[in-house]
């Protein structure tokens, strides 16, 4: 994957992150992503297609992940219902939405959000990919941005 | 979600056991998935987009997930590792490569395959979404289909 896919990905979640939910993110590493490690316990999973395919994954700590969803509707959970779920889907959608318009050449249209719940869960990438993970922390826990995308073969003209 | 975009995915799943596999399948059961059920124990997911939004989510037990990459691998397996991943998702791309073909008016493009693993995981859906959840049979074990599908809005012309 070029890696210069991935910057526009990192500046959404920062704008998603600090007009809808007013919290600071602090990038803390970035990495090939190991494809055995598991994620957090609930991830926001978008397709991506256009000139290039792929997926862009948002993984979620419960704790980041309740307090987010108390803020954008403005109340609290302390369990992981379908407003929680559907909290986790709108921030995914936000970043690859906005990183969609920043990569303009690839003519991306990305798919509904899924939300993958379970602990130890994987999201797995196909081998043929390689995933760029970006760990970030926040003031109410961790999340990573993985995102694996490569361009799709040009149709031969007829 | 319209019900006759489901039948195309159904067709599909059928010729991809049948070509790659030489694996029947048979059609147990039909429901609107209800959206805190578990999948089985590994979930090829790709997203789709065009004129509709969604995802088509090919839920394998473990047994079916083995013999299926070994069948096509020419080998065996007897636990989860990247080729059967690989496998996994390549399976889940025939099906919605097939489909989208027989779908020609919503204009499907697809994203690349995610694979999810762990036990217990659940794959959910958009609560705007309803999608409809497949059960088969087959003699390497059961697998679930699941399909949400939402047309998307036309641009307002300018």
């Amino acid at each position: 994957m070029k890696a210069e896919y991935v910057n526009p990905f990192i500046t959404a979640a920062g704008q998603a992150f600090s007009t809808m939910l007013d919290c600071q993110i602090r990038r803390e590493g970035l990495s090939l992503k190991d494809n055995a490690s598991p994620s957090h316990e609930i991830s926001g999973v978008i397709g991506l297609s256009g000139r290039a395919a792929g997926t862009v994954v948002l993984s979620f700590s419960e704790s980041l992940a309740l307090k987010a969803a108390g803020t954008m509707l403005m109340t609290e959970y302390t369990e992981v219902n379908g407003d929680v779920i559907d909290a986790v889907g709108e921030l995914a959608n936000m970043v690859a939405g906005a990183a969609k318009a920043q990569l303009e050449e690839l003519q991306l249209s990305i798919s509904l959000p899924n939300v993958i719940t379970g602990k130890g869960h994987v999201v797995r990438f196909p081998s043929s990919v390689n995933p760029i993970c970006v760990t970030f922390a926040t003031d109410w826990g961790p999340f990573t941005l993985e995102v694996g995308l490569e361009p799709v073969a040009e149709p031969v003209p007829a």
